[in-house]
């Protein structure tokens, strides 16, 4: 039986400046993703580019053209992995080929689609190896100072107002109460309302930490109060993507 | 002033077989490493030990001897970071130099401390940069096959058995209600005991992973419900760190 390989994938997808994959990926995940042929992947476009982008720092096992690459289905981008049975997708690895998994960006099953794949894999048996690259949260975490020893990723806080800003009440209880980290995600285009609504919801002391353009030239982290906020007019743009977390 | 590099380390460290760094970290982590010389570390026996392997891949600017390691104090260590001031740790980034923080393994700041450290850099107007490396609980998180969109990590659990079963059943019902993957670890000469306990625990639908021996030649990756595990014979040892994770 092949191995199923979670192949990390660079932060700077869909950016004007893409820097080398070394600086991102270490050789292990490099050598190990440019010797694969059969990939399971949110988007088979995307998946060709990083592709590319292997074959330029190490050979390829096979041209861009023979990459056998299958598209998870569109409900597993909609509606996430519950229930979605993912076994047909891994009948090379049955066969004794080596897969790969690749998302968008950073590591594949984390705050992205995949987890059904890898759920798969161990029902059936084949073995599930991850490699070492970037994961926006980890690094967003990291750079807070808020508490690394408990916290939660909890996804995709509401759009609509309201809800939003009674999801930015309760996750920042939450938070007060048991000093459990809460790590949050918005679609890049609403961070200004998102960071407006933050510093109107948010208690003098809870701690507010925001993380933008991750691993690129441009990568700001901010961390403060509200107060601190306002009185260093740190502010985020609605075209880099952005993590967010809130503490005590 | 300085920037404050979050460096991250191996995960084979006290490891008999230790793999070259290059597996495990991208080059410019390597060569940002290698061109600091003011670090805050746990421990600087270990931290000496690390950049005598960064040196061994990259020219240090400055020789062993000459690298300057503040440890973090013991009681950061056994309390953790809350309340802890880190400011004069700082001291050389004030004078415009840049420092490292270094933990034992992985990710610093994550499941270790340093948490206030970074909080003391924010605080002095000190910029943060987070470098890529692998942090253990976001390898075994993808290799769980469990919900990666919405998880918790709540560091240890009790080592007294009636208190570490009434965690697990709480862990497990908030997992099931909440659909939240709950990560937790134990010292490694636990293994085993809290393998049992969670056998014996958790209710025949839940999903059980465990991950040990992250990035070593040895490392195993199960994810199955109870009777899967004791169908399998999946076993833990008493000697190798392990990252479990319970889940729908």
């Amino acid at each position: 039986m092949g191995t199923l390989y979670l192949v990390p994938t660079p932060l700077d997808f869909g950016c004007d400046s893409q820097g080398p994959l070394d600086e991102v990926l270490p050789q292990a995940t490099i050598v190990r993703a440019a010797a694969l042929q059969h990939w399971v992947c949110e988007n088979a476009k995307s998946a060709r580019a990083f592709l590319k982008r292997i074959g330029e720092v190490s050979p390829l096992c096979a041209s861009i053209q023979e990459q056998q690459l299958q598209e998870l289905p569109r409900e597993v981008h909609k509606k996430g992995d519950t229930g979605f049975d993912a076994r047909s997708l891994l009948a090379p690895a049955l066969q004794g080929l080596d897969m790969g998994l690749l998302s968008e960006a950073g590591m594949p099953a984390i705050a992205d689609p995949g987890a059904s794949v890898v759920r798969a894999a161990h029902t059936l048996g084949i073995e599930v190896q991850p490699l070492i690259g970037p994961v926006s949260l980890m690094l967003a975490l990291a750079a807070s100072g808020l508490n690394g020893q408990n916290f939660a990723f909890v996804g995709y806080v509401p759009s609509e107002p309201a809800l939003r800003a009674q999801r930015i009440k309760a996750l920042e209880a939450l938070a007060l109460k048991t000093g459990q980290t809460q790590i949050f995600i918005e679609t890049p285009y609403r961070n200004e309302a998102l960071l407006r609504t933050l510093l109107e919801v948010l208690q003098a002391g809870t701690r507010l930490a925001a993380s933008m353009g991750l691993t690129l030239e441009k990568c700001r982290h901010y961390s403060g109060t509200p107060a601190d906020w306002k009185r260093e007019r740190w502010a985020l743009n609605n075209q880099t993507p952005a993590v967010f977390a809130i503490g005590p």
